[in-house]
């Protein structure tokens, strides 16, 4: 199977799959494996995320492999696939998080990583439980307006405020080797990074990135990060609605687009494990602008993956 | 506590309350209270509902509280307050369905009637159950683009395609004066109204709609309802998604506002127990036209509920 | 002066002028100019009308200048050309009332009739002026969700719910040979029609309408109207949301599109001597059809007026 | 391969084909192949087509194999595949027109008919020259608020306007046997009529077909069609813009959605060879209620083949 | 009354007022009351901001009541209620200032301060005559794309364009102790500032603002107002349309969100007396990100007055 | 002929025409023409770029004609015109290509410089061949997310990713004093820069950009440029989506307005000789910003030539 060929087909031509790669349901061998996880029953304000899956296939189109400037194709480096999505139930969290967790480690056994298009960010637990189960205690990247450390609520274990929490309790990360950037605003509860800071958690505020630039938010990421395996999950709300309109809990005074592409472009010098670019509701979003940004972060976060096994493969 | 007037406060002023009546959360002795259902976890396909209630008040200053060429106003003649929504969780359809259930008892126990703004059509089960429970077994008309009669699937027992399935199993209807009206298309499953007419309940398609006409449905709907307590639930997918875009699963080929009006004003001459507009989903919505009709299908429900009222006050 | 050719310019290109007519600032010797009214300071619920003008100019290039079926093109039969707009402040409701009185008076002094696109209905009571100063007491076909006969509230004169009042007031217009036709619905106060009915205006009702037909609905409007100077006023809520979402008081249970212009068609045989489409709000509007809808009935006056011209001229 | 199971996905899970059927780049031996048609620069006015066969697919999911009350699914009596786009290029019409051609010919040649999704009405040349063919000169029941019989204008012999033209002159289409309905309007060219029905076209206008009714209408479809080999061409223009406002050339003053699916449900009397739904541009849609009309008259054209197929199969 | 706990009720749930406050409409001894100003008749280019203090509403419910990272929360600290908004005219721009000038006259004879949510910046010079008439001349920090002090125009003395001019004219404010910050492009007469800079106020245009930067800007409105009594006044244009779509009078070349944010942080440290959020307009929004925006100002003035008042009631 | 004076039309009021200017379909002396390019023919993606122009008029009424704190307006320095549209066929991009040559040759011989409103981008080449025939090779400052230095494909020679390798080919360019500035993404084809290069031409990407800043870029373009003739094509892609959604290739990452404004501050100390600003699509844009913002360029840009000409006039 081969990607559709944009000299052949126009690209809102055929039927979408991420970035033209070949759609393949029982995928293996792959380096990476794109899986959708089309859920919003974790959400708490906004829903819509359920067709954020589709929204960023519809778009992902529009872009090539590989960014201008950098040499060789992400896909003359790696073998990707699309898998689709994972049929997850909208009537029952605790059965949804089963059946993404027994997709995902079905996915690891037989290919080397996804990367999973959310979808509400309860679907990033499953996703470090099946990863965490494969490579040990994680550390992560987690870029976000919210540290989505809450408790439960409303009678929902795993709604899309909790995914770190119960990753902590549950030892699939390593605190010490975790940074969530991007925290910010007055919608989070005032108390919500407690939890995260007293297990040892490193938060970089969207305040303190602003004064700390790019530069050095980068060295801290790498050096907080280490040679541990890395998981990096993106929620697109630790832009600024602005940059991101299309998603469940938008927070004025994030980073912009550039600023968020230019910190991931550092992630293929760590050992990048998985990833997930996650909340995109395309029922709030405009013009796409949501849906081309998810893309263009799942397209970097690919490239990376693939700097990333090259320096592996080195020898030292 | 008094309606905000618009002789002194423009209609897009103030707090907004279902057309503008006074907010009592804990309201007692009142003919009909307005109850929001906000909740959309039990929606098979698009989201959103869960702002259904919130979008309808606001559109609902809009309007007067009697239609042209009528005598009296309808809060002449009844009592109404809006008693803000209920609290339902949307991580646990279970939780929620007994909660809504719960809260409307309690409305049943302290007045006489609720008029539900929804908000997914899961929750006209619960307000069946709390209607039921009061005035034992009722004729339901129910007009909708489906007949809501499905099992369980997706591991969800009480999602929007099950409502009357249920109702009827816990005989809190009474199929043989049920009509459901307006079923249509191929967004049913073939086999979904087997359940209901093996249970004797009288379908009538939009297309047999339009063959007979309203002057003869009216007479159908009295002649099956007869004197039973009557329980009116409209799903405003009912009409064409040209005249209601917003909500969850839209088919083509329904009724027009005009036609579905004049339908409502058949039921004032029966004896009228609950009523509910469910189904509205903005996020889907434009110019809010559906949170507009929802708004002028409601003040029908309680104009004629007045009239039903009057005339069971009447000595015959 | 010529009419931009679609047979050289494709129909979304060149300034924008009503049908494509020639803009012509200072018009003398047509049959009927085209005037904008862009104005919303008399709208008490939603404002946008006074991007209305602009929005419907931009969509009547879409349009030819004969319906199909008729024979000659209305622009061999009269002619016609765009002034532009009326210069309305938007902060004081009296100036732009005057203004809008004078403007129009210089247009019907040089040439022989306008449409005036709106615009909120406020600016239809400075064309009665204007035209009842040349003709005498006019016969109205007024098509509209609302009868627009209300006294002055919140302190203006001049808002868009008045100016039938006034013109019945003024005796602009012969109440006898005036049809309101159309009005419905919770959103007029209840007993707004009084007024009207009792200065001896013939409302036909929404649901009248619907019993009667077209065919009775124009035996009716031509008796009515009989050979007296008649204005027609379409105010765009007079059809069904679903037809015409951007508007500023929006009414379901209205018309179809079909049934308007088969109204409009019977005013050909009147003695037609102004018209106006108001109440667009684009603000609300989606893919343009209301303005679409709009271009529609001005073609359709337009035509209907070359017949009205061409049977005043023919000797009886 | 097996259509994607509702009871397992959501009806908004996975890659999109059309109703979910397999997906088959190379479809061979099947009944109907679903192709669509992503093109638009046959467009005079709005464009955006080249994106309605994606926006169709993407909401197919909604629906069901077959309408309520017509015992065997659509699927159960007819083997359908979704082959995926042609590939048209957008800057050469010529190069397209060939392309549609080549491409469909193939298809029948393998298969016994199609259900073209569209993209601009120009391709249904490529669909009738494909069908003719195969089939020789055919009946065709042309829905459209246009008659699309138009000359070449600025340079570009196959627009969006022309294909019935050329399809007369090529003698691909009998013109005794042919019904344009639905034909209307101020945006035709006043003339656009003659050269049809010159040629024989018979040519039922939007207000005839509202005097004659369905019933009678349908007859005479039948009547004139016969037992030719039968072409239907949906332009979702014939609708009115109410009802389908995502579409290039929107015309008010056309049919409901039930009247044009009510007219649909006789050409499974007919000798049915091929089909389209032409026009669908969702940049102008909103809520996906176009797409979803779409969905639904292709479902609808499905299952009025395989009622056809059946009664040809049965011996006489 | 306590504000509606999340911690219950689901943060789309509820009839919403400002942070989910509790609804008093006559106040007293609060420390803010926030009021709505629901008004858009002195608007020059776009209205809607009539609808300004409703979306503003609807959306807060999203926020808690204090930032990240900054000990006691702002409802711990002072004591708050939403009055509802001032009942306002929308046909008589003199009748309308003087009902805001009586009722925020009230408010603060009752309460200490308010925070009003707009509407169109006319209203400012309400709250500018009311806050000056209790504090004497005041500080104002005016964060705008225009300077507002333009003469009257149109007839209209106190449209959306005058607020500041009148305020320098009656003395209402301290011209020395004025910074006008954000001023920039195309948009504003050329010689707009002359009027305010002849009179002593500070201006800080994007361009200055940009080549400061924070601190500076920071140190720079502290020095500018020192202990003077200090009004806030954010016309949400001061951002990029980009940050703030829903607007009447938007301005490319603004400042971001994060930036905006940033400068309010320093208020705290002053003696504020007052602020307001203006120019919201709802129907040019889109996701709500402007009035999201709106809410993160509010909620950020809130907990900077909160600030303001501890350091006050310190012992010095 | 005289601007629309905003001091008695309200800036939504008239016909629309590029700032005001007056319209002049044969214009001859004056210092700059405006002309809109309704095309999008050459659009390889989203299609819409036709409606640009119209839009761009649309919102260009809100501005003034100048900035803030520059002295004298531009239309006190030079003469301007609203020449309309040049008449392009959407069917045939070479009839096309040739039909804005010969126009844009005439508007140079018989005045002195043009600002090209787009239209999609193939139409630069038109304007550098027109504008090359008059001065000889061009410099180019080329604001961009994307090179346009494609080959031909999908039979089309002249699509809008083409225009500047045929410029340089035809040698309309001088290479070595023309920069490309804000390049970037995964959307260009990763060798897309190579051909430019290889010829000599300046490229910034956007990161680039980002680490030089405006004050170094700003120099190294003055640099590059010096004192040859200088053409600015400006695709409002250039900007992020955030800044600008209403474009047909947008690309994350990209400049800010600020940016962007900042940049062509530039150029008026240059020998400016023609401008133009593409690639803006309104049926993807919302609440008009990209359009404002390309307003708020090309007023910027007709300022820069004004100070450009005073500067060539000066004695040196």
């Amino acid at each position: 199977m081969e990607r559709v060929d944009t000299t052949i087909s126009p690209r809102y031509a055929q039927i979408p799959t991420f970035m033209r790669l070949p759609h393949d349901t029982d995928p293996s061998g792959y380096d990476v494996v794109v899986i959708g996880a089309p859920y919003d029953s974790g959400a708490s304000y906004r829903p819509g995320a359920r067709f954020g899956p589709r929204a960023i296939r519809a778009e992902s189109g529009l872009i090539h492999g590989v960014g201008i400037d950098r040499g060789p194709g992400t896909f003359d480096l790696i073998r990707c696939a699309d898998a689709g999505d994972i049929d997850l139930t909208p009537f029952n969290m605790n059965v949804a998080m089963e059946t993404a967790q027994r997709r995902l480690e079905v996915l690891l056994r037989d290919n080397a990583a996804f990367l999973m298009l959310g979808g509400d960010h309860s679907m990033t637990l499953a996703a470090l439980r099946a990863t965490a189960g494969k490579h040990g205690p994680l550390a992560v990247l987690h870029l976000d307006a919210h540290s989505d450390t809450n408790p439960a609520f409303y009678g929902g274990e795993y709604h899309h405020g909790t995914p770190f929490r119960h990753a902590i309790e549950e030892k699939l990360v390593d605190p010490r080797r975790m940074v969530q950037l991007g925290i910010r605003g007055h919608n989070p509860r005032p108390d919500s990074l407690d939890y995260a800071r007293d297990n040892g958690v490193h938060i970089v505020t969207a305040d303190e990135f602003t004064q700390l630039g790019i530069a050095d938010c980068t060295r801290f990421v790498r050096e907080t990060v280490g040679d541990a395996p890395l998981y990096v999950s993106v929620d697109i709300d630790v832009v600024d609605p602005a940059f991101a309109p299309g998603t469940g809990t938008p927070a004025p005074g994030g980073l912009s687009s550039r600023e968020l592409l230019a910190l991931l472009r550092a992630t293929g010098d760590l050992r990048l494990t998985g990833f997930d670019v996650m909340e995109v509701s395309p029922l709030y979003d405009h013009g796409g602008i949501t849906s081309i940004l998810a893309t263009e972060i799942g397209a970097e976060l690919l490239y990376q993956y693939a700097r990333s096994r090259a320096s592996e493969r080195k020898p030292s």
